[in-house]
């Protein structure tokens, strides 16, 4: 167990400190008196070189009751600055790593300032620390919850660093609540639907946390992985690539169905139920969220999509991923990650199955030659699972068209999950 | 009154749409019973050599009976690529103004495809055609209603092409609608918000138009206008400038309460009702949905904002922005586009306004230094305006924080624009 020590920091990082904020320190290290009476912002720096971790701490003085609120936002605020004490300790600032790794808080009220103290766990050498598997770049408050930008190193993903967004529910302040994972689509990261799609809104209010992981592994190296924006970089297809250049690295269907949950559940225990996962996604998402329902019977207890590729074996983005992934002659590879073959050899299992919403747009470009609704509706029918295809007259293959129907969506969700 | 001529256009352009298209009309122009049989995608081209405009159509064979609308539909989407015949008439295909320039209409069903047959007016050397006044580069169906992506050349832009979103919601084509301004903030376009803010869902149940403005003029060449984020290019502070550098093209005041809405009621005479407006805005937008409020008595039915920069003569955002464009000196002028200072001197009109609404987070970066939210809310209360201020814990100066509340902000206009 660590505690909190109030070194001085080497004056570069006190000066790029101060640059960065406006600020003048002086001469001396943190509490200043002199600053203490401005009105509005006020700096406190405490290194711990116990730890590697080094932490920052940045406080309003307010009048009202709400102080350590605010001042733990600006905590989170500030995160996303990265400092560097001398050649290789990195000063990163994380308010949910103090969470986590917190074993005691203190707080003071002096002159109109409130003094936080923390104490926390040593992150090397310490038996009862444990590192937390996710850096939290971020914490944003949004309807009532809150929005982390996480990220992390992928086994999976062949050691790469990989970012997601999770939001948490109001409700997850008080207890665990069900997930819903949003797989996206083409060129996409775990961003756009973040911001645009509209999921936020309706979780918050049925209390369902979100996942929005990434669309594929960055940086791999792989060949052509940069050349196309259907093919690599971006279009990951949730699949474990078999042909030896995408093997290592594209591993986007164990790493969503196995690592990344498995990190989740255990960093976010007290938050996230994992006996109540919802999957739903657009486009290549939209794949991804029906193939991994039907391939995982129970994992997943609710299931939807937006604009789903279907059927990639017959349409030229599937069949450009998997002759990359699996290689051309792979064809029963292929198979297994093909929503219209996987429901069409289900067997018994058909009958037990929630029912599947899916929403396709009439004046989505993609709908005629890459998506093929209709034969995964006709395989759905034969099957006999209940899937509520519904054409959307007019609209198209957008974010527009996904945050129209994303309210109903987290609704069709929520019925299972909440059950 | 001009008719749809079925002329061949020259080989290049009709190769160019060929290749844009993936399809091979072969030999001749037009319609093909060869290109009919194929399942998904008819082409056919009518150019007119009697307008300037050329049009092109293309249409989707379907056996429902929504063929018109998906056809109309592949026109918009396809309004994206512009053409060029020779060497000056462009190509530029818009159902927008075919909706607005038809005077007929035929449509013929014939094997399995739609003929749609279009009679349009002529745009030069007519007494009857009018031009229309914006560009419409896509319309896009979300919340049942349209998003219409229209561009055109200001005057009080000095001549410049400026963009905006319109949000019609479905309200609209039943009859007129009252229309809700929203002013973006720095840096912004008019897309930021059309895409994150959350205001179409509720607008689309409230029945309001929304309008989506550009932030300044676009390409002006004047001095020091790209240099920072803050001055200049996406920072026009709906001020009209008189420093002489700035005066020819930074009036977004002008733009935005006259010219543009006297453009769009013209133009969406039948949709947008000109006596029922309010205004709202983010940040720098914030500023200019108060200042233009106030500047306008009456013109504004409701007004709300979202962290606005309220005492710009007071900030170094607002002094930078006041200096570049109405010179340091002119200290009279920068007053004139001060809420707070026009907030105390309204005299006996304060009483007769409608409440304003302001949301102000108390997580926001910006909130202690530019934003000066309490000498708003003191002038207001002072000066005996009702404003409702409201400070969120917790929330930044992000679309996260707008899009939490629009919809609150939305039913505030609503309640006085449907009054």
């Amino acid at each position: 167990m660590g505690s909190v020590t109030q070194a001085r920091p080497e004056p570069p990082v006190l000066s790029m400190v101060e640059q960065a904020l406006g600020i003048d320190f002086g001469p001396a290290l943190g509490f200043h008196p002199e600053n203490l009476r401005k009105p509005v912002l006020r700096i406190h720096i405490q290194l711990s070189r116990c730890a590697c971790r080094a932490t920052i701490i940045i406080f309003r003085v307010t009048d009202s009751a709400t102080e350590l609120g605010i001042a733990e936002e600006w905590l989170t605020t500030f995160c996303e600055a990265t400092y560097t004490v001398g050649s290789s300790t990195p000063i990163t600032h994380h308010h949910h790593h103090l969470q986590r790794q917190v074993t005691a808080l203190s707080i003071q009220q002096a002159l109109n300032c409130l003094f936080l103290t923390v104490h926390y766990a040593e992150k090397q050498g310490s038996s009862s620390g444990t590192m937390p598997a996710f850096e939290i770049a971020q914490t944003i408050r949004t309807f009532g919850g809150k929005l982390l930008k996480l990220s992390h190193k992928s086994a999976e993903l062949g050691g790469l660093e990989t970012k997601l967004n999770l939001y948490l529910p109001p409700q997850a302040e008080k207890g665990k609540v069900p997930v819903l994972f949003y797989l996206s689509g083409l060129t996409c990261t775990g961003d756009n639907c973040a911001e645009k799609g509209n999921f936020i809104n309706p979780a918050s209010k049925e209390g369902l946390a979100l996942v929005f992981p990434d669309t594929s592994p960055r940086g791999a190296g792989a060949p052509n992985e940069e050349d196309s924006w259907d093919f690599g970089t971006g279009a990951g297809f949730y699949i474990d690539a078999t042909s030896d250049a995408y093997a290592k690295h594209y591993r986007m269907y164990s790493y969503v169905t196995k690592e990344l949950p498995e990190l989740l559940f255990k960093e976010f225990g007290k938050e996230l139920d994992e006996s109540k996962v919802g999957i739903t996604g657009h486009s290549m998402g939209g794949h991804g969220a029906l193939t991994l329902f039907l391939r995982n019977p129970g994992k997943y207890k609710s299931v939807s999509a937006f604009s789903p590729i279907v059927n990639p074996i017959n349409c030229q983005w599937g069949q450009k991923a998997f002759s990359g992934y699996f290689g051309a002659e792979n064809k029963s590879k292929w198979s297994e990650h093909d929503a219209t073959e996987l429901i069409s050899s289900l067997g018994d299992k058909a009958a037990s199955l929630p029912e599947i919403l899916i929403d396709q747009g009439l004046a989505d470009n993609f709908y005629p030659d890459q998506l093929l609704t209709k034969n995964f509706e006709k395989a759905a029918k034969e099957a006999g699972v209940k899937a509520n295809v519904r054409y959307q007259d007019g609209y198209d293959h957008s974010y527009f068209f996904i945050s129209t129907f994303a309210e109903e969506h987290v609704k069709h969700h929520a019925k299972y999950l909440k059950a």
